[in-house]
Formats: C-alpha cells, structure tokens, sequence
C-alpha cells in the first residue's frame, strides 16, 4: 500500500469523516487537519470528529475550531479515515464499524483494521505520510496544509531529536518553508506558549525530586495544592515527566500525581532497554516500552512502596543497548 | 561578499587558523569544524585555536580533540578565519591584528573587521554560511562535515525555534541527512546528554526565579556555591537562559552569575520586540537584538540595580510584532 493507493481510494469517494486517536497530541491533530484542507481544495465534503478536545497550544491553529468533539461517529460518509491509529480502539469513538475505513498510521504493530491501510513505520510522523498523500492527491502546499505538516512532525520528533527523522523529513520542512511559513514561529507557539505558573512548577518538581537507584531512578510528584501554588494547572505539567530522562545517569522516570478521589496517576518513561510498560500493565495500566502509565486506587505512600521496586527491578534487568553506527 | 568570494581566498591560501567566540557555543563549534575538515579536505594545514574549552557534551564530536587552547594565535599561517565573531575582540585572542583576517558571519552588527568579510543576517547559523562555503570549495559532505553543520544549526536555531529559519536551512538538513548521519542521535546527545546536576541546578534556578514588571521580567541566577551544591558545572547552565521565556507572560530574561573575580556575567534573552542588545551594548557587550550579553566589574547588587531597570525600560519601548499572516 502506497500514498497513491490511498489518493485513489480517496478521490473515488466525496464525504468524509477525519478522526485520530482520542488524547491527541500534534501530529494527530496536524495530520487530520492537512488532510482535511487537502480533500476541502478538491470539494470533498470533510467532517472532523474527535473524542478528545485539542490541547490548548494548538487550539489557535487555523481549522481546529470546525472540529466536532463527540463519542461516536454518526451520520452519512463515504469513508473514515483514522490517522495515527495503530488500532482502531485507538480514536476512542463508536460507531466506526459501521464505515468503510482508511487506516493511515505510522506506529509499529499497526493492526491492519481498516478497509485501506497504509502503515509505514519509517515516517517520523502521520504527518509525513499526509504529506505524501496531499502530494498524490495533486493538491498545492497551501500555509494552512503546510503548517499543520509541520506540526505534526515538529510535535512527534520532539524538535527533530525522537523517531526516525530521515531526509525526507526536512525535504517536508523545506517545502514547508518555502511556502512562506515562518516555522519558528508555529514551534514556538506549540513548545514555548504557557502560563509562567509551568515554569514555577518545573522549578519545584525539580527541586524536590528524589533519585534512587544510584540516581538510575528519577521521581517527581505533585498534587493540585502544588499546582494551586504555583498557579498552574494539570495541562502544565505535560512532558515534565520527561526532564530528567534528559540526564546521564537517569534511565528510568516516575511522575505520581495523588488526585482528589484518593487515587494515585502514574506515569513512567524510561531510555531504551527499560521496559515500564511491563510495570505500568502489572498495575492495570499500558502504554509504550518507553512511556507507559496506571492509576491505582490507592494513597500514594502505597503506591511508591509497590511500584518504585519494580521499576528499580526494571532497571536491573535492562537490556544493554548496542550503540549505533555514527 | 559572497561564498564564492570567501572559497577563493580560501583556495589560493595554503596555511590556516580557524577560530571562533570564547565561551564557544555549538555554532561556533560546529561552523569551525566543518570548515577544518573541508579545508584538510583540499590538502590544507588548518589548526584550530580557541580561548574556551568547548562545552562538554560537544567534546566527543569528531576532530574536537584537536583543538587547541590558547589566549593568543602565534605560529606561521597564510590567513586566520574568524568564525561567529560580530567584532574581533569576540574571539578573546590576542596575535589576530598580525594576521590576513577572513571573517565570516551572521550576526547583525559585524564590524567587518576582516580583510575578507562575509555578513549574512538572513543565515539562522554561521554553519549555514559555511555550508555554503563547503559548496563553493567543491568538497563533498562527509559525515563529519555534515555532523558539525548540523550541530550548528540545531544549536542557534534552539532546535529550529529561534532566528531566520528558512527553506535553506531545512535543504542544508536534508543533506546532512542524506549522508547518513542519524540526526536525531546528534540532537539527543547535544539536548539530552547532561549530568543529573543540571537536572537539580534546573530546579533550583527556576524555584529562585524572580518576576518582575507583571511578570514581564523574568530574573535568573546562580554562584559557584550552587553549582557545588547541585554538583553541576558552569557547561550546565547552558541555556536555561531561554527556560522563563517560553512563558506567555515574560518577555525578557535576564540571568546574572556572580564570578570569583569579582565580576557579574549577564546574559540577556527577549522574545521578537524587545531589544536586550542595546541592553548588553551599553555596558560593553553584544549579541542579537534577542539574545545578548555583558560581563560588568561590579557586585551583583549593583549590576541588578543598574540592568534590572535598563531592561524594564527596553520591556516598555518594545515594538509589538504585528502578527505575521500564516
């Protein structure tokens, strides 16, 4: 299956519903939103249905305001497409048997499910396999398809440093570019576009986080007192998690979050070799090798006690990996 | 002045010195390297002669071993190249005035110093200049070569997010891509390869952190007693500069470090509008109009007294930036 098969399936049909996957982060909203302004330029009708509400960096984006948010899907259209579903429980929505689907996903293990699929894990983004539809549709760059592009692939590489970013990646950029977008500007609205109560929060996590496990185990907690101190919110504390991982030493991260209704959010990441989505599934949780997660019913005190050894037993049994050629 | 003109003063010289900024950066690293091994390429002598040692996480970088480490250039060469130098003082050695001087470029105000001068404000890297000199010298990129462009232009741009980003500055990406460097391992080792003392230094800086000026203002800082305390380096400090200004609020960011010799350093950021150079230039340094610098023989105290309100001022006077149509 190739870009091409996809316009074809495409152009043979007029109505469509976009989705991705409930959650969404940037290249599930970039790569929904380009295709949507790509079949619009060719007079499909496009619907954009969502479970989840945008994140609020990326809710100024041109096009984002016409996105349904519902928890199924409903009405006529020729097709579904799902972007950035490696299964289709993925979107979170009912309602998706009842329509033919195109699947287009880079995420490895991708489950085939859909009537048309395109799975390509060598695309650093979904975003950079729409660019490739957009393309074999016929349809011209416009800033609007260009941006969302770029935010897709700027999003899911972390700032080109995640995945594998490859030539074609800044080819993308390039064309991206030299539509007169200034790509600055969109990264640093998505990266550098929060209340100043983020910045106090990542100071106080910081500082009081604990490492163990010969500083192999970074943990960081908070708790909506903390963030009512620093006048930050839930949203702020997206990819704190991530920081210390940034650390030599550090090969494994726990965010506990203690909420209101006495239960305990967890959050894991770890560098390759560590496996947390085996802790996280343990505790009825799942997610990625490397980013994983599990909320238990329990005070977290509790949760700390059971869960911080087999994340230090995780480490142990890590896999040395080999490091790469360059 | 163009690359072309540049590559032929190069070409008809046969002994070089390259040198950039003291406190060097990743530009500074990166855009002198690439031009050593394009040199060496063509049979050229070239040795590399720096004031500052190069910051740690760029150490393992191919051909960095070599450089050497000097308050002054001395020794036969046919020409000295300064990389990355608005004025020729930049580069902290003392010897340049006896030497055929090429300066090549990108920040505004160079004082085109040089026998040979190279300006251009548009490139978001001196390394994206120097691509172009590779070009012109018609030495094909290797994966060392195209490692210390991308190292240059990952670090200026703060991975893509600041300065003149441009369709050039993607195409140059794709190529070093192309040679078969794994960009994103690059950028995890210059973004994600620190000590846990930055993690903790991280923390601290930013629990201190003083806002002023309705938050317009964000203050920084830290001694070589917090350093020890977080057992972080002064290498570690590198770019936490820029962690307030991704707040809505703050539009400027100034971070004082007091030194053992009695002086205060001050490094000054500000987003599009704000003018922190004129800042750092009225009391003896420079930089861009968004990232600058000074280093004042004064007391902390004193150095607050005196900047704080300079930069409150610039706050004031500021431009809006009228948002650009994408």
């Amino acid at each position: 299956m190739s870009a091409a098969a996809v316009a074809a399936a495409l152009r043979e049909r007029q109505s469509f519903v976009l989705t991705s996957h409930a959650r969404p982060d940037g290249d599930a909203l970039g790569s929904q939103m380009a295709l949507a302004f790509a079949l619009r330029a060719l007079g499909k009708q496009v619907r954009l249905i969502d479970r989840d509400p945008m994140p609020a960096p990326y809710r100024h984006l041109p096009g984002v305001s016409g996105i349904e948010y519902a928890p199924a899907v409903s009405g006529p259209a020729d097709a579904v497409v799902t972007l950035e579903c490696s299964d289709v429980k993925r979107a979170g929505l009912a309602g998706l048997e009842n329509y033919f689907l195109i699947n287009i996903d880079h995420h490895l293990g991708n489950e085939m499910y859909g009537h048309v699929n395109w799975f390509d894990a060598g695309a650093a983004a979904c975003a950079e396999m729409v660019a490739d539809v957009v393309d074999a549709l016929g349809v011209p760059w416009t800033k609007e398809i260009a941006t969302h592009l770029y935010l897709g692939i700027a999003t899911d590489t972390g700032g080109f440093r995640h995945g594998p970013v490859s030539p074609r990646t800044f080819e993308i950029c390039r064309r991206v570019a030299e539509t007169g977008v200034d790509t600055s500007r969109p990264s640093r609205q998505i990266f550098d576009s929060f209340g100043i109560g983020r910045v106090k929060l990542t100071g106080r996590m910081l500082s009081n986080m604990e490492l163990r496990h010969d500083s192999r185990l970074a943990v960081l907690e908070f708790d909506d007192a903390l963030l009512a101190e620093c006048g930050a919110t839930v949203d702020d504390t997206e990819g704190l998690v991530n920081l210390p991982l940034g650390a030599n030493e550090v090969t494994a991260v726990a965010l506990f979050k203690s909420q209101a209704d006495g239960t305990c959010r967890v959050s894991l990441r770890s560098k390759p070799g560590v496996d947390v989505r085996a802790v996280a599934t343990r505790w009825g949780g799942g997610g990625h090798t490397n980013a994983a997660g599990c909320t238990i019913a329990a005070p977290l005190d509790t949760v700390k006690r059971n869960i911080l050894p087999a994340l230090e037993a995780a480490i142990d049994a890590a896999t040395p990996q080999l490091a790469v050629n360059n």
